[in-house]
Formats: structure tokens, C-alpha cells, sequence
């Protein structure tokens, strides 16, 4: 399988992603954007004058916003601030006119998590992943409600991670033998990745107000990808009637660059699947022709120093589009906050990718359920049921293409690795 | 029925709850513990050189933490230190030695959430509260998985709620008329309170690690009153498979004075019910004659202008203990960090409180369920629903006794009010 997203340098001039880094040398967190295999310190740039222009025409201080170890505050600014930014940033770097003490190279940076969050919520919104996990932890059929509004939970913010980071394998009480036989207490055997991607919130919504759909581009700061580790026997234990808790609260990866908003907008696409029935007036997307957008997906397992392909898969897929999402969650009035987390759920696919393999469950407990082989151990020919093992590695990667198949940005890896349980 | 609760003062010198006040004066947010009808700032304590003793022995500096708009600085202090600030202040109070311009009168305070929360995990522990929701809303037994480990799900950090804040009636998707009809989308119709307390985490339980049973008192802070508003009709459309969320997310009263564990220790009690099945060894408390905390609540309802005792219950009803539930929450490795919010689930009683008052339904879609009449319009004799309407106000109480029957302490109130949708 080609690896397009390795083979070319994800971060663009058309990307520059946002990002908090430190460094060896100056170990305080700080904004920055990437850009090829260098880091510019943004805080540097607006302190050596780069952004007067820009700040000249509001009352606020860039330099400061981009000291702090986290990008909330810029975040918060309206859009048309932060597209002036990204804008002189690209004028400046076609010019070449970055001074050279604001680049570090990525290979001698620490990343941290990009935003400080307070809430982080994950969507169950791919027809086809819902499909593949009837059953057992949920029930036969998809519930009447998926079909009208964006099945969601509260995640557990205290546990997201930046890549790369280890996660040891959770002890909790499970089901010894399937649903209501003896419970026990002890480390899952059942340890699983799911392919999302998640996305952060920019301006606020007030507490007590909602958002038209229509203004959901302008709440989404950026996305990232995202790793939604789950332990399924925790959660076949859990889910009644409280739904996940534990069996995804020990670990969220995501990548360490937000890719904004503004870079994606070209990769705007119909979504893939018709609604049926179609959704309330709130949740539909005035735009023709858009929506959705068009973000290819990859997970590959590091296992024994082998790498294995597990997956593809692409944003579009969902069947409730990000907009969607984002629209639902701010319907109570519940309040969304600069720093959000949002998870996408995961994306699984519908069978066969553009490249017409067969790849496309977005977690190893669809390929128990649907008896697909998708780990390495199954060579033999039989289907050998497989799930994660101590020191296996999951790296997910998401990327854009152009019109011709090529690659315009890509999002990084999102890479942990499973340790022994403490 | 007696008042026992405000007929005296809740914030006595064996309670020194903490919370954060502003004034008109100095509207900067600052840390505070109530006295009678005082607030004693802290950050004015510190400063005038009353903690000296307790700071030369540590390298810390408590004016500056009691400076800043919340207390989780403090609360994350080891617990002798804690110890030594809160009998310093009983010591100066006793002795009269409070400079005067460190009090400011209740009256003329504003206050503001206790703590900053990144974490508001919500349990469902109590057993007559789970007996009388058995139905439609989840199965019609109780899960296996309920008598093997506190079930618990997050909740919404950002619509947590001090006291008194209105609470605009949500809207959502919802049946229109029972499981499985047509979905509309609309205001709640359903909209209810659940009587809670909530705990706050002290020290941090680090990613990756559990926590021993027998520490947990230390890793809590303290306790407040906790009104987890909840929109029965949404939460009937949406609890398949992943449980409450915007049902419960559209606000959480609290109240605004954390009563710490030093003031709650002396009313340490056995459970109420014997745990069958015995739990496991990590969810067992290794004291005897203690491991619950009798703590007497009550709510009450404000409407039009007319006061009714809605129920009363006890912390000690709860099944699971909050030690057992705090246990358990970290037991994954998911961290514990310094102001996360628990909140205890629904205090439902066994039937009778102390006082013989048939009045422990700790929700109305208890008294729905079970055809209790609660709300005040069925003095026809007849069984009438009765949901909260616009303009009700719930208030919750809780207050410790000695062993005369005289209140020792109060939580003070959890007050918010229902407005129309917006």
C-alpha cells in the first residue's frame, strides 16, 4: 500500500498548524506553527514586530497571547484575526522573511498538548461502525435515536495525551465470561484502538444559548487525530445503562498539531451518505455541495519493530457530518468553551477505500464481531480473534489531497504505545 | 416538619467551609471561609501575618493562594498543612484575634464557583433510587454490573452552577409520546432535580495510577450540596447506548461553601445497607464503624411564593459509599486531578426518614414511577404528574446533628431557579 502521507512532509504552506512547544534550551511552553521540519516560535515572531500590522487594528496584545503554554487565547479571537495571522505568516515565509532565530527544528521539540480543555466529547456517528458493533455492548439493532440526532457522551478530559505518550494497561472490573457471567477485577484483554479524528473549539457559545449550524466553521478552531483507546471487556461490563466510562477514560491519544479550520475549507465535500430521515430544520446544513470533508485516514500497528497496516478510512464517511455534531452539542444551552475537544467517533468506511482495498473497520472490535482479520496474528488463513498486546504501537495518520491525487497537508501521527498494567 | 437547618446558623466554628467571594468593593474573586454571618478572607488573614507559623514551617505562600479566584492551590496542599490552617482560624476565632477588616458580611458577598473543575464525573449508587427508576429509562432490573462496582458516567464541567443561578428550560430532540415514537424537538416537558452531594478531589491521583481505598478521605476535599437538573424526556431518548448527556448537561446547581473533611470526620457512620455481594478487596473499607458520612438533606420547592418540603434522605442511604466511589473512579489509571467535582448520584431514602416522614424520593421521576404524589398540585387526593415549572425554584439542604439532635454544621443552600427557554 502507498504511503502518501510519509512519503511528503505534512506541514505545508498550505497547512501551518498550530501547535505548543518547548525546547532544551527554552523549556517554557509557547505557540508555535509548523512548517516543514521546523517549528517558528510565535511567540518570537510577534515579539520581533511581525504581526504589528495586525495588531495595530485591535486591541490586544499577540505576543503575549502566543507566550502563553496553550493556544486558547488566540483560539478565542474572532476568525477574521486569526485568518490575518495565518495569512502574513504564509506571505512571510513565501518572502522568506521568518527571522531565522524563530525557527527550531521539529526533531529537537517537545510537543504538549495544544489547548487547555475542560470538556472533551465523543461522538458514535459512523453507520457503519454502529453496524459493525450491534450486539453485544449495545444492542441488536441501532437505536431510533442515532437516525435523528448525533449519538454523544462526556469522555474524560484528565486522560487526553500528546503524542507520542505510553498508556498502561487498565485494571477494572469485567465480565469474566461475556455479558452477566461472574465479574472479576484485573488488567483488560480487550485492548483496543478506534480511528477518529477530534477538533477543538474556538469562540465560546454561552451558557443557555444555542449555535446555528450555519456558524459551526466559525466555533472549530482546527482538527487533529485522535486515538479513542478502549478496553472492550471494561466496557461490555460498564455500558448498562450508564453508557462508557473507564473503558475510555484511560487514555485518549491525539496528535500534536491543529490543523486550522482555514487550511481545510478547501477539502470541503457533500457528505457521503444521504440522511434518511432527513434531520430537523437545526441540524441541516445550508450549504449545497458541502458540509463535509474530504480527510484520508490511516492506522498501522508497530509490533516486534514490524509495521503492519491495520486500516484506511476518510473523514467524509461519517454519517452525521462534524457540523452536525458540534450543532446538537450546543442545542441545550450546556455552554461550549474555548478548548473543547470534540472526538468525531469512529470512522469506519463502507467497505472498500479509493484504492478499492478492503480496510475500512475503525477499531479491532468491528473485526470481532464482523470475524474480519485485521491483525498480523491471523496468517494462517483462519480468522484468530486479535486485540492489542504490550508494546504494540498504534500511529494514525490523516491527510488531504488535491485534485490529482496529491498530497497538500497532512495532520502528523498520532502514535502511543501500550505498556504492562502498573 | 421542623427546620432544624434554618432555624441556626450552618457555618459554625466546627464547620469553616471554604468557598470564593468577590464584593462591590473588591470585586476581585479571592478565597474565604464563612463564620456565622461573616466570610473571613483568607487572602487578608494570610497577609496580615496570621498563618506565619504554619507558612515558616513550609516554603509556601499562603496569602498568595488564598489570592487567587479559586481554592485548588490550597486543596492540593499536603492534608497537615490544611489541618494546621483550619485550627489556627477555630484557634484566632475562639480568641477573638480575626483582625476586623478581614470580615465582610455574607450580605454583601457575592460568590463564585469554590474550585476550578476540569473533571464532573456523576454517580448512580443509590439503591431505592435505582428500584424506583427501574422501567422504561433503563431495564427493567437492575444491571448485574450496579452490585460489583459504582456505576458512574462524566458529566458537563462547563454548566456546573453556583448559588443562585437561573437555569434556562433546555431543548432537544426528544419521543413525543413514550420510547420509540415520532421525535420532535422542543423544551423539556419533563424537567426534574436530583437531590446530591457533591465531594471535591484534593490531592491529584497521578495518570497511570490508582489509589488505595484507605486514602481516599485524604484525596477529598470536601463536600457541597449538588442539584443535578435533569430533562426526563431527553434523557429517555437518548440514554440507549451511551447514556445522560444533554439531559443532564444543561446545568448543575451547587452550593458555594465546601464543608471540609476535617468538619465531616466526626460524623463518620457504618453504611446503612450491608453490601451483598461482598465487594472487591480494592472497593472495601478497612475500618469498621465507619466508611459513610450522616449527613441529613432535604429539598424544597419555591413556587409562587409558597414554600413545600418536597423529600428528605441521608448521605448514609447510598449503597455504595463515596470512598467506594472514589476508589473505584481511579481506579483505571484515568487521573484524579485537584478540583474535579464527584457528585454522589441521587439520594433516594428506604421509605421513612428519622422523623417517620414518608418523604425520600430523591427525584420526581421517582414519585413518576412509583405514583407518589410530591408536587404540591395533587391536594385533590388523586395521583397527579408534577414536573418543575417555569419560575419554580428548588432549594437543597444538608446539616450534621450530634447526638442530641442539635445542628453542628450546615452546607447552607443549593438555590437555582427555572427559566422559560430562551
Amino acid at each position: 500500500m502507498a504511503s502518501p502521507a510519509l512519503d511528503q512532509p505534512p506541514y505545508t504552506l498550505a497547512n501551518l498548524p498550530y501547535g505548543v512547544i518547548s525546547t532544551s534550551s527554552e523549556p517554557k511552553p509557547r505557540c508555535a506553527v509548523a512548517i516543514g521540519k521546523h517549528a517558528l516560535d510565535l511567540a518570537k515572531y510577534a515579539k520581533a514586530g511581525k504581526l504589528f500590522d495586525i495588531e495595530s487594528g485591535h486591541n490586544f496584545m499577540l505576543a503575549q497571547l502566543f507566550s502563553e503554554p496553550a493556544l486558547n487565547s488566540f483560539a478565542a479571537l474572532p476568525w477574521p484575526t486569526r485568518r490575518a495571522v495565518r495569512e502574513k505568516l504564509q506571505e512571510d515565509l513565501k518572502a522568506g522573511q521568518v527571522p531565522a532565530d524563530c525557527l527550531v527544528e521539529l526533531d529537537g521539540v517537545t510537543n504538549h498538548l495544544p489547548m487547555k480543555t475542560s470538556g472533551f466529547s465523543d461522538f458514535y456517528t459512523s453507520l457503519e461502525h454502529c453496524q459493525n458493533c450491534s450486539g453485544e455492548m449495545t444492542s441488536s439493532a441501532i437505536a431510533k435515536n442515532w437516525w435523528y440526532a448525533p449519538s454523544v457522551y462526556n469522555s474524560r478530559v484528565s486522560s487526553v495525551l500528546p503524542t507520542p505518550h505510553d498508556i498502561p494497561r487498565p485494571k477494572n472490573v469485567y465480565f469474566s465470561a461475556g455479558v452477566d457471567s461472574q465479574p472479576e477485577y484485573g488488567p483488560t484483554k480487550k485492548l483496543d484502538f478506534e480511528l477518529e479524528m477530534g477538533y477543538f473549539v474556538s469562540q465560546p457559545v454561552p451558557y443557555g444559548e444555542s449555535m446555528p449550524i450555519g456558524d459551526a466553521r466559525e466555533h472549530i478552531f482546527g482538527f487533529v487525530m485522535l486515538n479513542d483507546w478502549s478496553a472492550r471487556d471494561h466496557q461490555l461490563f460498564e455500558m448498562r445503562p450508564l453508557g462508557p466510562f473507564h473503558s475510555k477514560g484511560f487514555g485518549t491519544s491525539i496528535s500534536n498539531w491543529i490543523v486550522p479550520m482555514e487550511a481545510l475549507e478547501p477539502f470541503s465535500c457533500p457528505p457521503n451518505t444521504k440522511q434518511d430521515p432527513a434531520p430537523f430544520p437545526h441540524l441541516t446544513w445550508p450549504g449545497q455541495g458541502d458540509g463535509a470533508l474530504d480527510i484520508k485516514l490511516r492506522i498501522r500497528l508497530n509490533r516486534n519493530g514490524q509495521e503492519h497496516v491495520l486500516g484506511a478510512s476518510n473523514l467524509k464517511y461519517l454519517y452525521w457530518t462534524p457540523y452536525q455534531q458540534l450543532t446538537h452539542h450546543a442545542a441545550s444551552g450546556c455552554s461550549m468553551e474555548t478548548g473543547d475537544l470534540i472526538g468525531t467517533g469512529t470512522i469506519s468506511g463502507s467497505g472498500r477505500n479509493e484504492q478499492g482495498e478492503k480496510c475500512e473497520l475503525g477499531c479491532l472490535y468491528e473485526a470481532e464481531r464482523t470475524k474480519t482479520q485485521v491483525m498480523p496474528q491471523g496468517a494462517s488463513g483462519e480468522y484468530q480473534e486479535g486485540y492489542i498486546e504490550d508494546g504494540d504501537e498504534i500511529v494514525m495518520e490523516g491527510w488531504c489531497e488535491n485534485g490529482q491525487g496529491e498530497v497538500v497537508l497532512g495532520f502528523g501521527e498520532c502514535r502511543g504505545r501500550i505498556l504492562p498494567p502498573q
